[in-house]
């Protein structure tokens, strides 16, 4: 049995085929202007008004129901209780951070109704009671049955991890040990047609050292791809091919992120080389095929799924926020894995780019899809009927001081720059305390006080990440230039070996120019246009900004120069760019959809001053036109 | 009561709002190479083997299990009937052009179990038969139930028209005779959440005189946009407004078009102004908003549906081929109705370029989705489990003779071009017989032999197609320069009118350049790239002829220019366009999905040949890449 004050997200403290252990949640503490106050807004604004939702919408009741307190009728979706779990997991990793006595008793409160909905057997989902308890695991393909009790589990992990309390964790372990009975060496084969279960029987694992969780987890991975089919045989599923067979990314864009989570930490516990393969290639397929330029994942409306590769539209991209948050939990399973720094790279964009604008600035609404480009109609949300997003983005924020580093025996991993203090014991009982100053992400200077360091060399890695020029950048150390440590291997961190002591200081220096990308061609969306981008953020164009004209009629030209500036976006400060570009004239194309093709030229647009901001916080203000890619009109 | 020889697909004959009448099927007979070979394959290949399918898939078997002749479940889709009724139908127009005693036999036999699963009180569908006769419209939104009555009143007319016989047509009285006594003045408000019985029960008007078909048709569009709702409210089934208030195209594609056809039929028989008034919107909406340059039509795959303005993606472009075959049949309505020659464009687009993509060149496969650019996924089918497609292709080619010519008081108006023998009676009962000669749509040069006129003036309508230059058009009469008659009031049919003598020759000369055409800049899938369009058709490049690299690698310079010649594509002639183009290097992109952009110039490409083929004839080769919107590169 773990420690209760262990409380990482994933604790890969104890596996074998792991290279890095994560921190506990609490060990960090941001201070930063841009994630501390995010953070605060979940717990102050967030977390309590997603538990009235939860609430007002029956989700709890109906674990009320399930126990029999009260009567009436399954309320809303047959998945519903999973966004009470989600909620459980992100009230619990905010205490992690934050001690909060009301939110604790609130959280009690939730725990014991789903304590007591609980069979005597160990079975739980308040949606198969009663009049439907003869349906359990009768479809396992469309119910998300043994999804809920994923969220369960990594909702109970949390729980106790954060406050050492076993209530939910018991639950949690019954629920197994009853999946166990039907789906383990003795039962048949089956697993959900919504992956999630695998992740949080492993982290289950990992809290109890109950290897029956492990070998469930394998389990269900390995029912996919069957034959005869459990799962319908289909992409959408993931269930068309063995994992350890899988290529694409495809089908459902939730459902396969999150089997990767599961795959990936399955590998950590036991070292699998084909699932490794399978996720080497999957993930490639993804970062080089399928991902937005804002690391969001899933193109296609139609199944909320991955799409053919290089199918990226931007106005009907789908790219669900909880897609997004898939992305972020599997490479940093990854990234514990491996200690590989591409990893950190794609969840520093997801999060950044694809997480963050899910959520409204004052933290209040919701966008379940999340266009890149948009006519002014799609607008976040207070909730949904299918309120998966919502929770999902609370958990992640509530735990996110435990993404920012992590470390092995030979030293300390800087994932994630921001303002923060770190107390950190390394593997070998070591002592490192750390203090992290930036104006990250508007900043590239990133200045870290070792306040406290062991008697022994150790290592401080740091991520030199994908957007930074390697030769551009600059690393001091107590003042004095120490940049010949910013060459090293490709592909890894950078990494600074010596005897710390107290009272040193090491800055890095990353310059953040604004880049101006492009998409491979096969994109074709995006002919003729760029993406900009300053260190991890990639910026949009949004109406009410620009005044010159519709946002989709600006253009930028082959050599337009940006400038930065602090913009207030609904009282939040963020960095714009500027630059002059083009405004298309407005009587160019009159009212015709089709007409002989004429080379676009200078003539046919007028000077205009460009205006862009962070992609996340576009939607904040008045509705108006919105997109990432700018036409570029070349010179001629 | 008719005549049952007069034959048209849609008689407005009698219509004391139409501005135009149309001939019988019969009365024009296609002798032309591109026509003639389709009509001919449609009856030896596709109307058999569509029988096959309706048997081999229990279509025709639902009807016997209705009438008692058999046992078992209702097989395959709740809204099957409709298929065999479109079935049908083609064979009846089939019969209307060739005398075929065998397919007659086989159409009277499917005709008497159809009848045969008619009940007492006029009801026919065979799905909701016994335990599910109770159902009878209890979920009209959902269940096709009045949609399935609506292709019987089509099929009915058209074997009525075509063969004079009355059985399949009494079938259709009393199953309207029935609906009128649900949905008429003493039934509720109610209409079917898939559009299509409003047209047929018109076209039943037209045929009987019964006016209750024809107010009841109205009563059904009057059904939509109501308070309370009937339909649900949602734009899916246009149920968002009323009729007479919508102003775009929205929601599901077909059922859109469809109720638009029925719209465009009650104001022949009425000149309701606000129906005239919405069409107008809904049609300038569609064509200058949401129409792929194919004439297609619903662009998003999600509801089979129309998108926003202006969204046209490619790659997923959903562009249903019933959707296309809506459009040439609302086309064909307004064009009756109006006289206006844009009409005729958009019917005679779709047609070529939307309709025909969704066969294969043999008559025996087909596309129910057509998109615009492929990687060579996308492949036709020999049949579906929605089957609406090929039977509403079938249909359509039987009978299209019907729509090259139409009359009116004034003399007669030449549609469509195609080698073609035509023996008319316009409305005063003059007699008009015309032979026309010409390689269309390869060609633009129309010769039109006057064999018999009347003894008084006449007008000859020509239309001048949208793509064609008027002023770059010509006119020959008996050999004699009369361009003259080609400048008339813009989107008008230019009028010959004169006293004519057997033995007059009309001859138009279209020329056909090639043309680039450029889409609105809104249209993002588009920017940077133009499509080829020849006369009526437009162009694809499909890997098959393109060997100098991945078919979407290639590009057009601004400068390129065309040659044509002919090319055998699974047997059939076309003609190909050849141009210098360009194409991308391999090397230019390796292994990334972004990079920082570089201005697009020549040194990424190498100069290739590019070989292009009209839209209609891609994948009957060997599966690869396609596109119909090709790059440009822009010379630096």
């Amino acid at each position: 049995m773990a420690d209760g004050a262990s409380g990482p997200i994933v604790d890969t403290t104890a596996s074998p085929c792991a290279r890095l252990r994560p921190l506990p949640v609490a060990a960090v503490r941001p201070t930063d202007e841009f994630w501390a106050p995010r953070i605060a807004r979940n717990r102050v604004a967030t977390i309590p008004s997603q538990l009235a939702q939860c609430k007002a919408t029956g989700r709890v009741d109906n674990f009320r129901r399930a126990s029999g307190k009260i009567g009436g009728e399954f309320q809303g979706i047959y998945f519903n209780d999973s966004d009470v779990y989600k909620w459980a997991e992100a009230a619990a990793w905010s205490l992690a951070t934050y001690p909060d006595p009301a939110l604790e008793a609130e959280l009690d409160g939730v725990v014991a109704e789903i304590a007591a909905a609980q069979q005597p057997d160990g079975y739980l989902n308040t949606y198969f009671m009663f009049e439907r308890a003869k349906e359990r695991f009768r479809n396992l393909k469309d119910m998300h049955e043994i999804y809920c009790a994923g969220h369960l589990f990594q909702a109970a992990v949390a729980h106790f991890r954060a406050t050492g309390k076993r209530t939910l964790l018991d639950v949690a372990c019954r629920l197994a040990d009853h999946l166990v009975t039907q789906f383990g060496p003795d039962g048949r084969i089956g697993a959900c047609g919504h992956e999630e279960a695998e992740m949080g029987l492993v982290e289950l694992f990992r809290t109890t050292r109950d290897a029956r969780y492990l070998d469930l987890a394998r389990r269900m991975i390995e029912a996919r791809g069957q034959t005869p089919a459990v799962l319908g045989r289909s992409p959408y599923h993931q269930d068309h091919a063995p994992f350890a067979k899988q290529r694409k990314m495809t089908g459902h864009a939730v459902r396969h992120l999150y089997l990767c989570c599961g795959a990936a930490d399955v590998v950590a516990e036991t070292g699998d080389a084909a699932y490794l393969a399978a996720l080497d290639a999957l993930w490639h397929n993804f970062t080089l095929r399928q991902m937005y330029i804002t690391g969001g994942a899933g193109s296609r409306h139609e199944g909320e799924a991955f799409g053919d590769d290089y199918e990226l539209p931007n106005e009907r991209a789908y790219t669900e926020t909880c897609a997004a948050i898939g992305s972020v939990m599997w490479n940093w399973r990854m990234l514990l894995l491996t200690g590989l720094p591409q990893y950190a790279d794609v969840l520093e964009l997801a999060l950044y780019n694809a997480v963050l604008p899910g959520l409204s600035l004052d933290g209040t609404r919701y966008f379940y899809e999340n266009p890149l480009a948009d006519r002014g109609g799609h607008r976040r949300q207070e909730w949904f009927g299918c309120a998966c997003c919502p929770p999902n983005v609370a958990r992640l924020l509530a735990s996110l001081p435990g993404y920012l580093y992590s470390i092995a025996d030979e030293g300390v991993y800087v994932h994630l720059y921001a303002s923060s203090e770190a107390a950190l014991t390394l593997p070998t009982g070591d002592t490192v305390r750390l203090r992290e100053e930036t104006d990250y992400p508007w900043n590239g200077e990133i200045t870290i006080h070792i306040d406290e360091a062991p008697d022994r060399e150790i290592t401080l890695f740091l991520r030199v990440p994908f957007w930074a020029d390697e030769a551009e950048s600059q690393l001091f150390l107590n003042g004095d230039d120490a940049t010949n440590f910013l060459t090293g291997e490709p592909g890894a961190y950078r990494a600074v070996r010596r005897l710390w002591r107290a009272g040193d200081i090491v800055r890095l220096v990353l310059p953040m120019p604004v880049e101006c990308i492009e998409s491979h061609p096969h994109v074709t969306s995006n002919r003729g246009r760029v993406a900009l981008q300053r260190g991890p953020l990639v910026y949009c164009i949004e109406q009410a900004d620009n005044p010159n004209g519709d946002a989709w009629d600006l253009a930028l030209t082959d050599d337009s120069t940006f400038s930065t500036e602090r913009l207030e976006i609904a009282g939040h400060s963020v960095i714009a760019l500027r630059t002059d570009g083009l405004v298309r004239n407005a009587n160019a194309w009159a009212d015709a959809l089709y007409a002989p093709y004429a080379p676009e030229n200078s003539e046919d647009f007028s000077p205009a001053t460009l205006t862009a901001i962070p992609y996340y916080a576009w939607a904040n203000r008045e509705a108006g036109p919105m997109q990432v890619w700018i036409p570029v009109v070349s010179d001629q």
